[in-house]
């Protein structure tokens, strides 16, 4: 405990200089007055005053504690808050200013201990009846989880770990304690949307340990009784399941497993750009309200427009040729793709963010490929390097196997994969690689290589768009590869046609409208570079490095044909 | 002209080595069979032969110039090619290979001039009978503008500065030219599509001085008749309407200007990021597609979602405040904004990029004001900068006065401003300022402060949504802000209303469905940080910045109820 009594060195948290002169005064004067009545009540009705007392520790306030006003901006004193991340040994005897969120309070008697959570920092207070008084250790312990407050305190080195939080090494002693904004009962614990896969999955191994030993036929009463009790025991996590962690995101956000997902999802965008901006590229941003549903045809969102009707951009595909064909030379876009796809899978969205790269070459299509490779292990050695407290945070929660890459990363023709495929066994149909194969060959590949990211270059023409440049040497096969990431694409892209008549030849021959993408073939008629691009899924980038299985995990809102809210 | 004949020492654009030298001995069997085949032509039918060759001299071919196969990536030789922007002086006498377009070619006799030009940066090349023989020469001045050719080159240093071009200081003399994709006939010329606005208006200007002088009474037919001519002549350049730029906005945006604005707009956003980024933001993508047209029921788009309806985002508003109370912190998204709202004004388009951020403050909505001034001043002082070159090229077309800015900007509140209105006699209605008298506020503050950045602070709540903070010392204003430029607003922002109860009172009085935004309301139950926030419209900063007077100029392919395609 420091040596100051909290009631005379600690201001208010929204009042500064005059103004808490006045506020103390004004507190003395409604404790005083409070402390009267308390009395005359006492007097005639002294069990229910008792009672009310202990009810609602959180009526209770004082120069150091209690409910700030509502911040509608009263003052700026301009204090200093300190952030949890922040407080450590060095700050041994320091008095602190923290706003956090209330993680756990809880009151015993003359003490009170809470946890204080900071996005995905946590650090443990106390409070003592010696100290603070018993009104201000009761108020501490009643404040609601996830309320915010503002805490004066005195940084202490702690003697043993606290291995509950991530400051293990400090705690703070409480000076003054404020809500700023109070918790209403919450609906799903954090606990358990923050509880270990591993846990869980340690408990559902033990309950089917226990439920096979409860098959046997030769227990006695006394041995099935013993085993239906510690089945009982064992089974003292609920799981919370994606749905229910999805309708109350607000509140699954805040896990800081989740939270590290998020600035890692952010990290993805911000060295994507950093490699492509020092790469001389430009960011374009192209219309997502289309006249035509042509690219695909099926799967396209439609809405109205004005006396008209338009679409909902599948792929900036279209536009960002465009630009190249306006000399823009090399571009990227990051925007939203709209898919009416009505999949349920691991890892489709009907809404998912795109990171889109168009690239004039010089010579042949691998000069973007290239760009493209580089650019993704860019992105992987970033986040291994700099953001390794968000991925220890969310191995913390889900594991982590550390993601493998090489530089260049191994390039394989659709041929030689399928090759790979067949030495084990599989048989490939179509000239397709199945998801189901795609997901062996990325085993294969990992144990063979030693990667997770891989190329597989050249397929056939069949599998591919209308605008995809067939390759000069086998007219079965494209001049079109797919990133992948642990089995799993990631990433499409290819040589574009960049001929007006042969890119109308074979759109006429895949079946497409002519007319409905005019504008889109007139692009190649007044001279055209050589161009190649692809397509990154954000949201699957994010996932696969993880590992975390579900593309709604790294969605901050996830759309899918049954969820259109929050 | 180099020592060297070109065709002994260049190689052919898309072969190389080995296959080089078989397409050698294939050219001239060719050029042999066609010399022999020409002769017996030449016998049968003179006239007639002579005519073709004339008429078509692109279909003549050498080692060192014709057409190059089209390109699908048939080798990757790893040739050097210099872009026309690092062609200087210091190369005077080296050998380069660029690849560019064809902005003019013409031949006469035994001369051929070409202008190449490589998106802002233009050079002259020269071709002459005596060094490159007549069939070479005259396939140069042959190949229409905007082809795309490859040419290699010895780099000269001119005499007397080539004004035409960018490059003033060097030529290029050809050894070698390869059409790599052929224009076919324009239907615009870029010439006029990049004619500087002061000389159409000096021709408008000219043309109404004839015109006044045509209306006396006292002219004889001589006079008459000359001022006619004149006038003819006076009207020399056709200007291009917006509506037709638009229309072949493929060809508009290679106008050097145009390369630059969209370079700008790229710049804009790495500014941005670069700003936030190393003030702790983080970078969220929320849904574009949301269940209820709820932020303020009207001008949203409908769209069909599977068995039921969804709406486009409006503005990422709710979202992003849901990621502060997921304790984001501190948040931006760039993505696009959708409004249904039938208007033609130059400043509205039915999709534009919104820049947006929302952040968690400690004491008061300065604390994100300061952040958002030091924002828009950090890109300002970025564009102004490190963007030099392309704001003199758009300064060549448009005109360009420099954009003021003191950091800090200057701020006042609604009433100071209306005061300065009310100074020149401007009487403010319902405490609401107009975009004639906001024109006029921007001349006023420009004169005063000598800036075209400035802040008002400090909006009455009646002009603002319902999820604006109230002041708290008058209930009639509303913590609310917006930033301008030039005159116009840019952003409009304010602290949001953190306490669920009073954000729900709010959302009923101001006749909000409250099942509707319920998900929203609900993400302040649990503890919610005061905060505030922000939108930018990427494409006003634009062309406020430039002053250039029409949105559409400052979108890649703009949307307005009329224009949904390309």
């Amino acid at each position: 405990m420091s040596e100051t009594t909290p009631t005379t060195e600690v201001p208010t948290t929204s009042e500064a200089g005059e103004e808490k002169k006045s506020k103390k005064a004004l507190n003395k004067e409604l404790k005083k007055q409070q402390k009267e009545e308390k009395k005359n009540a006492a007097k005639a009705a002294k069990p229910q005053q008792q009672q009310q007392v202990v009810q609602n520790p959180l009526e209770t306030s004082g120069d150091n504690f209690g409910r700030a006003p509502m911040n509608q901006s009263q003052n700026r004193a301009g204090k200093k808050y300190t952030p949890v991340e922040s407080i450590n040994p060095s700050l041994n005897g320091e008095k602190v200013l923290v706003r956090a969120r209330v993680h756990l309070a809880t009151a015993t008697g003359s003490l009170a201990f809470m946890v204080l959570r900071d996005a995905m920092h946590t650090i443990q207070a106390v409070l003592s009846a010696a100290g603070n008084g018993k009104p201000m250790v009761k108020f501490a312990g009643a404040i609601p989880k996830e309320s915010i407050v503002d805490m004066e305190a005195t940084v202490i080195t702690t003697k043993e770990p606290i291995n509950r939080c991530t400051q293990k090494d400090v705690e703070l002693q409480v000076l003054s304690l404020f809500i700023v904004s109070e918790a209403q009962q919450l609906p799903l614990q954090l606990e358990d949307l923050a509880r270990p896969t591993h846990e869980l999955e340690q408990q559902k191994k033990t309950i089917e340990e226990l439920d096979e030993k409860l098959k046997s036929l030769t227990l006695s009463e006394a041995e099935r009784s013993d085993l239906e009790k510690k089945k009982g025991e064992a089974n003292k996590y609920a799981e919370v399941l994606l749905d229910t962690r999805l309708n109350n995101r607000v509140l699954d956000l805040r896990v800081p497993s989740h939270q590290a997902i998020f600035r890692l999802q952010s990290a993805v965008g911000m060295l994507f750009r950093e490699y492509l901006h020092s790469n001389n590229f430009v960011e374009i941003h192209t219309p997502k309200m289309i006249s035509s549903a042509s690219e695909s045809g099926a799967s396209v969102f439609k809405l109205g427009y004005f006396d008209t009707n338009a679409y909902l951009a599948q792929s900036p595909q279209f536009y960002k040729q465009m630009a190249i064909c306006s000399d823009m030379e090399r571009v990227y876009e990051i925007g939203p793709v709209f898919r009416a796809e009505n999949s349920f899978t691991h890892r489709h969205l009907t809404e998912f963010v795109g990171l889109d790269i168009e690239m004039s070459f010089r010579e042949h299509y691998h000069e973007v490929l290239d760009v493209l490779d580089n650019l993704m292990c860019s992105i992987f050695e970033g986040l291994e390097t700099r953001f390794a407290k968000e991925l220890e945070t969310i191995k913390a929660q889900y594991g982590y196997e550390p993601f493998k890459f090489t530089r260049p990363s191994p390039r394989f023709t659709f041929d030689e994969a399928a090759a790979m495929l067949n030495e084990i066994g599989e048989t490939v149909v179509d000239n397709d690689i199945n998801t189901t194969q795609e997901k062996l060959l990325g085993k294969i590949i990992k144990k063979k290589y030693g990667v997770d990211f891989y190329i597989i270059d050249k397929f056939y023409r069949t599998a591919r768009p209308f605008y995809t440049m067939p390759d000069p040497n086998n007219e079965l096969l494209a001049n079109a590869y797919d990133l992948f990431m642990r089995g799993e694409e990631i990433c499409s892209g290819a040589q574009r046609i960049h001929d007006a008549k042969m890119l109308e030849e074979s759109a006429a021959k895949h079946g497409i409208n002519i007319p409905s993408i005019q504008a889109y073939i007139d692009a190649f008629k007044y001279g055209a570079a050589p161009h190649a691009g692809g397509g990154v899924g954000l949201e699957r980038v994010v996932m696969l490095y993880l590992g975390i299985g579900n593309i709604r995990k790294t969605s901050m809102f996830p759309r899918d044909p049954k969820r259109i809210a929050p």
